[in-house]
Parts: structure tokens; sequence; C-alpha cells
């Protein structure tokens, strides 16, 4: 038994990559794989073994953005609360050596009691990729929509997001099953933009509505193929025919790229654009060249 | 019974990408997955199917080269023979819808009876990833050796691999237990490149010995940190001090790239460097900048 007193409860923010390939997402669900769960069971287990209890019990993991089966995470922020004298640093490779080949904590540090992951983050960043090669590539695969039906033009899909900028009601992109009571949604900055076989979709919002960028990457791959006109896309949302958008492009595609605070508390090396961007060479089918 | 007379024996050649993560190498051993046995076994299960059999029993496929566990290939080439009304471009699809997640046929085509994946093949060509940067990397992990305890000078490691341009005993380099009973290789082509964090160095040579490029990686990586001079370094190899040269780079970073024919029976876009390159912007810990 140890007599040592426990200091008391702190508050651990986590920066955290995970590969979305096999969970049920983030949120924590019976008898699915989930990353909140993954990483509550890694606290847990450090508490058990530890100098350390919970402050309540069980202990519960918060994330800034709750992602779909199958969406990575680049940089997911997340805190938790815990009575325990491992020092707020240490908790990265305390849980990393106990969370599976998939889940990676690259940063973890002491906050405020008043911090919080989700309600104190001022914006939230996605990023897209569409792989538009004919040929499917393993390397590739599990991190971008293969689409190559038909060629897209990346100007027309940012000319599409440009009006998106500002404070809209967005119900067009919402779909059902969020329990948040309004689509309201300011949107802060867009992108597309092609890098040879390989087209970005990144847009950065005060927060996502629920299958937001995946209902928004299905219509504006109509819209870069030319099947649907700007002004249609623009009647769609303003007018907020959600039941004439009908699909969403596949999680695998998606990647909660980086979280925004005005109190960050971890330096940029461990969250900004930790997703590498790919680089194929141009290969005709008849010759190749390096580009 | 179906009374069609089967065509003649036909020679297929395929171009294969698979991930070595969950492989125990190329070649096919008891109890083991690898990736020889995943693409046999779905050969006789289309044989099994269809309207096709095998010339002997069971169906062998030939690889240009055998990759160890762990290794991965962009563009690995093999053949095998088969009795079948399947035409021989059909195989691709015939097959990718048999085979697990991680192997894809990129490419199949008829190829004449003396055509052989390995004894055809003028060169195969290797690249090995290395990624520096302090903080580890979920999306790299896979493909890459995090190698970031000392600063390494790609320009030395280039300036070290340009003697071994040309037809040299690498018994250094040869590592025990391969059937092949000499040491000799024509090194055809050299590169040592930096890309941010990534260092990837590509060695072309006629043929490779059993585990060379791995040992070869370690060793450079001594030179790339200073730790061994370019004249050190020429001597091991040159003097054939197998016993000196210790460490084998690991195998997630090294990468069949590609294989030469004099006669390749597939287009370049199927089998032309089809490992992506990766990209992460420039962050330092204390202020970031996109480059």
């Amino acid at each position: 038994m140890n007599l040592t007193p426990l200091p008391a409860s702190q508050r651990v923010a986590l920066v955290i990559q995970y590969l979305g390939t096999h969970f049920h997402g983030w949120q924590r669900q019976p008898n699915q794989r989930t990353v909140q769960a993954e990483i509550e069971r890694a606290i847990c287990s450090a508490i058990a073994e530890g100098n350390a209890s919970a402050t309540g019990s069980p202990v519960v993991l918060h994330a800034a953005g709750r992602t779909d089966a199958g969406v990575h995470a680049a940089a997911q922020v997340a805190h938790f609360d815990v009575v325990s004298q491992i020092p707020a640093h240490r908790w990265m490779s305390v849980l990393n050596a106990r969370l599976p080949d998939d889940i990676l904590i690259r940063g973890s540090a002491a906050v405020d009691p008043t911090w919080h992951s989700r309600f104190s983050a001022s914006w939230r960043r996605y990023r897209y990729t569409l792989y538009t090669d004919p040929c499917p590539n393993l390397f590739v695969r599990s991190q971008a929509w293969h689409y190559y039906y038909e060629p897209l033009d990346e100007m027309i899909i940012q000319k599409a997001l440009d009006p998106l900028i500002g404070r809209h009601h967005l119900a067009a992109f919402h779909r059902a099953g969020s329990n948040r009571p309004h689509s309201w949604v300011d949107v802060q900055e867009t992108l597309c933009q092609r890098d040879g076989s390989f087209i970005y979709v990144e847009v950065q919002a005060s927060g996502f509505l629920y299958g937001m960028m995946r209902l928004l990457i299905g219509l504006l791959v109509q819209v870069g193929r030319e099947a649907i006109s700007l002004e249609e896309f623009r009647r769609l949302w303003t007018e907020q025919c959600r039941e004439k958008v009908k699909y969403a492009a596949p999680a695998q595609g998606l990647c909660l790229l980086r979280v925004g605070y005005p109190d960050m508390p971890f330096l940029p090396n461990l969250w900004f654009d930790t997703q590498p961007k790919l680089t194929l060479p141009v290969v005709s089918a008849s010759n190749y060249c390096l580009t």
C-alpha cells in the first residue's frame, strides 16, 4: 500500500492520430471497436497499475470532434480528468505503450480545469482526398476515394466552395441522427487543390454537422464532373434541399486534419497537418516521365 | 461436364502490389501467411470454379524477386502457367476478386512460354524510405524506418553510393541463408534524396543478394550520421568485411519499386514507381509555415 498522498485531480489534453480503417468511429459503443474505448481502456489500465485513480468512475475521454467509422484523424484533440502521480507530459508514452498499432498519442499536456477539448475549440479542419488515376493503388486505397469515373475539375470545385465562406444554415448537409439542435455553421476557409492524380478538399469551420463533410464532397464531385452546375449546387444548399443531397462520399477519404484553440496547449509540430500528402509520378500508358 | 475443348497451356504474367506488413514475405512456407501462397490459392480457386485447369499440379507462381517478411512491393512481377478459357488480361480481375485487401494485381498479360519473370528480368530497383522527424507519425509508420537518433546527411550517403556503380563482389552485404552461389552484383543506378523529413535511397541492380538492401542501408545510415567515414565504408565492402556489417535496417522501410525486362509485357502506368512519396509541411516546434 502506497501512503504517499495523491495529488489533486488534473485535466490532461491529448493530441491523437488514428487510422480509422478498423474502427467503428470515435465514440464508445457496445461491442464495437472504437477509438474512444481503446484510449479509455489504456487510461484505466495505467491507473490500475500505478499510483493513480480516476476522479470519477469510469474515466471519460472527451474529443473535439466525433469521427465516423472509417474516418482518420491526423490530430484529434481530447481530454480527461485523472488523479495521478504521472506528470501530464508522461501520459503520451504511458498510453502509447498500451495502445494498438492504429492509434498514436503525439502529445499530452496539463490544461486548466476549465479548458475543454470540444467547447474551447474555435474551429475544426477536415481534409478529403480523392485519387483520380484509373488504376487502383494499394498504397493509396485506405486514405482516398478512388474516383476515376469522370474527370473532375478542381477549379470548378473551388468556385463552388467560395460562397460557403461565412455563417450559413447548412441543413442540406446535415445527416439524420444528430442530436445537434440546429444546422448553423461558420465556414472559415475552403481549399481545393490538385496534385497530379490527387485532389485535396479542405474545409475549416467552427463546427461540422453530422455527415456534413461526406455529403458536401459527394455533391462537390457532381459539380466537379459538371453533372450539377454551380448555380444548382448553390440552390441546393441555400434552399436546404436535404432530400436532393443523396450521396455521401466514402469514409476512407476523410481525415480530421487539425483543431484550433485560442490557447492551444501543444506546439504546432505535434498537430499541424500531420497527414502526409501523396505524390506519384505522372506516367501515361504509352510512355513515362518523372515529374 | 463442359465439352468445349480446353485451349493449350498459357503463360500469364502479373504486376503485383502488396503491403508487406502482415506477410511472412513472398515465398510460400508451411503455416505462414505469404504473398505467393495467397495468390496461388486465388489461382487455384479460379481454376476450381471455371473452365480451367493447371498444367501441372499444384500451380506455381514464379516472382522476379523474393521479398522478406515485412517488405512491400510496388510492382513485383510474377508468372504462372495455366490451361484456361480465361483470357490472360482477365486474370487481373479474376484474382483481385479472390485476394485479401493487402494484395492488388495491377495487370495481367499473356507472355511467351520462354519468358520468365525471374530469368528474363534485366534489373530490379528497390527504394528505402527513412523518416527523420523526431515525432512518430502513424501515417508513415508502416512505410518507413523512423530514424531520428542523429541527423543524416543525404549528400554523404550519395557519395558513399557512387562507387558502388559497376560490377562488384558484394559479399559484405550478403546475409547467410541464401542459396545463391556467388555475390557478384551489377549495380546500375543509385540515388539518395531528401524531401523534408523523408530520405529516399534507391538502388537498381541486375540482382540483389539475400539481405543486401537492408544491410547496405544499415551501414549507409552510419555513414550518413558520420559514425563511419566514406573511406571506411568503401573498405568494408571492397574487402568483404561481412562480419563488420552487423545491422540490417528494418523491413518496413523497404519496397521492391520496379523490375526491368527487355520485353516488358506491361505498359509503364502499371509498374513505374507506383509507391507514392510522402510530403509533410516543415513545421518547427515554435512556429509553423506551409512549404
